[in-house]
């Protein structure tokens, strides 16, 4: 009799846990060149795991940065396809003084894998991996549906060459339903499907008056100042209460609707422990929202810097002739980065004081926005299965916060990504310390081989 | 048969370079500790100087900082008494790579003496000295009218204890009006006396909102930034054409009359030119006024930096939670910085937005505003000695610069200044080759033996 996929999660345990432990001490730093060889030799790690799994269809995925690792399942043109994506970068460890362990020595203490990466993605990495892994073994040797596979390399970097990838494997990747292992879960007993990710896009503007700073007392009443300037031009960005004023900017804007409004209430909220942790006496923003809807579902101008002037101590009365302002939009449907930066620049040639001109340079880094449909099946599966594992339903949840993979598999494939994952919040992605437990490790073998059975038609 | 002053004047002549170019070699750097003694020794020089002049009360006015040189030369009640103002320490000689010849080794080139200090102020104050002794001498061996000297070492960092010194000597510098060497001409063949000086006063204004800078995506959308906040709170400083709107700004201002415009419009201003050297395609500045009366006559606030968050390369997509920025007044009468502070103050806890708390802090170097009443018989003499001297009358002219002793001497002493001198606009005040033209020397050691013949009663 075959065992079960359940059985052979089970027996494999341990060894599961051991290639998890390899994976972690494979320093996969995309954003430093000293590491370029360490990402390479990951992602034919992580190849090499695919073709280990049954995977018959394994490339690396060449791009003129990091490659992506794509593996492709095809079992049957009448049953669906899912696209599972993530991605084998990291982030740096620094600071490293910080670490209790090294962060690429993975060291295991009270149920918790630490390690940079641990919980961004590698360990949801790989239990999408495992779990399809047994499903497919004790379905006889594949998986019920079809299931792909496209895991990249630059994805804390911005995934500048993602896009690119993406079109060069169009065919390849076609499929209904993109399952995203890069998110987590809102809690240990808190189950929750990730539909929707903010956009970005954002530009740099550079001002300047006269030739050189001039001495405020010789020049300042009679010639432009370029802080001032600066000031006068940022101060029509928003009005007070936060709404963004560049021309434009909410043409495209899909309002929340009553039923997302609904939806964002459902998802718990402590307003007055998120003050506290953040040091606020009052929180801020767009009128007529609530702060999640306006993180989760409002699109923003930051200020992320400015600059301009004498910065030092004391006293230096110089009238400056040139001040920098750095602005990024968090977007949401159906706001497009490249309209946003035109609106921008748009608007600053529009609002540019007299005396002044202004430089727009656009940033790196611009994402396209995306919510997906509830209506869609694997949605709807992903419901049904969590509900399963965790005995309630889970919360429908979004982030203020950007992946650029999801904008892109929308554009180029057409299709919806659900971010189906165990990380945990506090789990220190980007920081020092970074863990994953044990448990959730579990959970996600059991979750991915559980979904992908109940999408078999 | 006694010579003339201008026969001792002209007999003198290489003796009394000569003593300038000594005075040039002491390096009385006021703003660096280990130049102290130089600054020192400078002092006592000075003071050397004046009793071989034959100032019968020479003393150093000691003071927590830099002390001043004080000299008096009582001849009789019932003639005029002025008090001679001046500095003698000077600038930083940085950057001294683009010194041609060292800054403390004169040299003459071409008429000129190059030094640090020759045009700020060292040949002024020492063409003072040389002409009342000149005079003096020609005179029996006092000059005709009291005169008195006041001599400071800190007017490069901002006269700090200036104030605290004249009014310790408040009875010993009694005089009708204040000559100060500190000053120019505004051309070689265009003579003119200056009557107004901008005071000052200034903050620095931090605000912060939560405790920590945060991500833009989790974040961003629903607390307060600490950059877009305090572009809100700089907006309110300034209408869009450059009033000030800081409530109370212009309650004590002495608004020009239709005499001052007509007198500040008499002083040739090639308005043309003045862009073309900036690189500016449009001046700005207050609804109403002129480009000189703004700048000689109207009171301004002056962003002098601002600074906040991310300033590097790229993107960052930081919601900043501290932002900065410094704020100078150029001051005209009868403001006065203390209460210029203080309504900056309740100006900025009025508009400081939700979220968001200030500091406010003063900055040093805060001055008096002040101008002469033309009504002033030492200005008008000194009107009648300089279109004798250059066969034209001299223009009467401001600055929009601030020397804080003419406000003490108007606030402590209730008496006004006029600036006597002859440095020339491009001299390399404060800059590398610094330079004072012999040809001025000479204009000046005379311009003083005569102005002070002339007020004899």
């Amino acid at each position: 009799m075959a065992t079960t996929w359940n059985d052979d999660l089970r027996a494999n345990e341990q060894a599961h846990l051991d290639e998890l432990l390899t994976l972690l001490r494979m320093p996969s730093v995309s954003t430093d060149p000293a590491h370029s060889q360490d990402v390479r030799a990951t992602a034919e790690w992580v190849a090499d795991r695919l073709r280990r799994a049954g995977v018959p269809d394994v490339e690396i995925a060449a791009s003129a940065g990091h490659p992506s690792v794509i593996g492709r399942w095809h079992i049957a043109d009448d049953q669906p396809t899912v696209l599972i994506y993530g991605h084998y970068d990291v982030q740096p460890e620094e600071p490293v003084a910080l670490w209790q362990t090294p962060p690429f020595e993975p060291t295991i203490r009270d149920g918790k894998i630490y390690a940079r990466g641990s919980s961004d993605m590698k360990g949801n990495l790989l239990t999408a991996v495992q779990g399809v892994e047994a499903l497919a073994k004790a379905n006889g040797g594949q998986p019920p549906i079809n299931v792909s596979f496209i895991f990249e390399g630059e994805e804390e970097i911005g995934s500048p060459h993602f896009r690119a990838i993406v079109e060069a494997n169009k065919e390849k990747l076609r499929a209904d339903a993109v399952l995203s292992a890069d998110g987590g879960q809102e809690g240990p007993d808190t189950p929750s499907l990730s539909v929707g990710l903010k956009g970005l896009g954002g530009v740099q503007i550079n001002l300047r008056t006269a030739n050189s700073d001039l001495h405020s007392g010789m020049f300042g009443a009679g010639v432009p100042n370029a802080v001032q300037a600066m000031v006068q031009l940022a101060a029509t960005f928003h009005d007070a209460e936060g709404r963004v004023l560049i021309e434009g900017f909410y043409d495209k804007v899909k309002d929340l609707t009553p039923e997302d409004k609904a939806e964002i209430a459902s998802a718990p909220f402590d307003e007055a422990a998120f003050k506290q942790s953040l040091g606020l006496d009052e929180l801020w923003g767009e009128a007529g929202y609530t702060t999640r809807e306006r993180i989760w579902g409002r699109p923003t101008a930051d200020f992320n810097g400015i600059w301009g002037g004498f910065q030092g101590e004391g006293i230096k009365t110089v009238t400056p002739n040139e001040a920098h302002l750095k602005v990024t939009c968090r977007l949401v449907p159906d706001q497009r980065p490249e309209e946003i930066v035109a609106l921008i620049r748009r608007h600053v040639e529009t609002h540019c004081p007299p005396g002044a001109t202004v430089e727009v340079v656009p940033l790196p880094g611009s994402a396209y926005p995306f919510v997906a449909d509830r209506a869609n099946p694997v949605y709807q599966a992903a419901k049904q299965v969590l509900s399963d594992m965790y005995g309630k339903e889970p919360l429908t949840v979004r982030s203020g916060g950007t992946v650029p993979a999801t904008g892109i598999f929308k554009q180029v494939l057409g299709i919806d990504t659900i971010s189906y994952a165990w990380s945990l919040p506090g789990s220190g992605a980007h920081a020092p310390n970074e863990w994953y437990r044990i448990d959730d490790f579990n959970r996600g073998r059991e979750g991915y081989a559980k979904l992908i059975e109940h999408l078999k038609r």
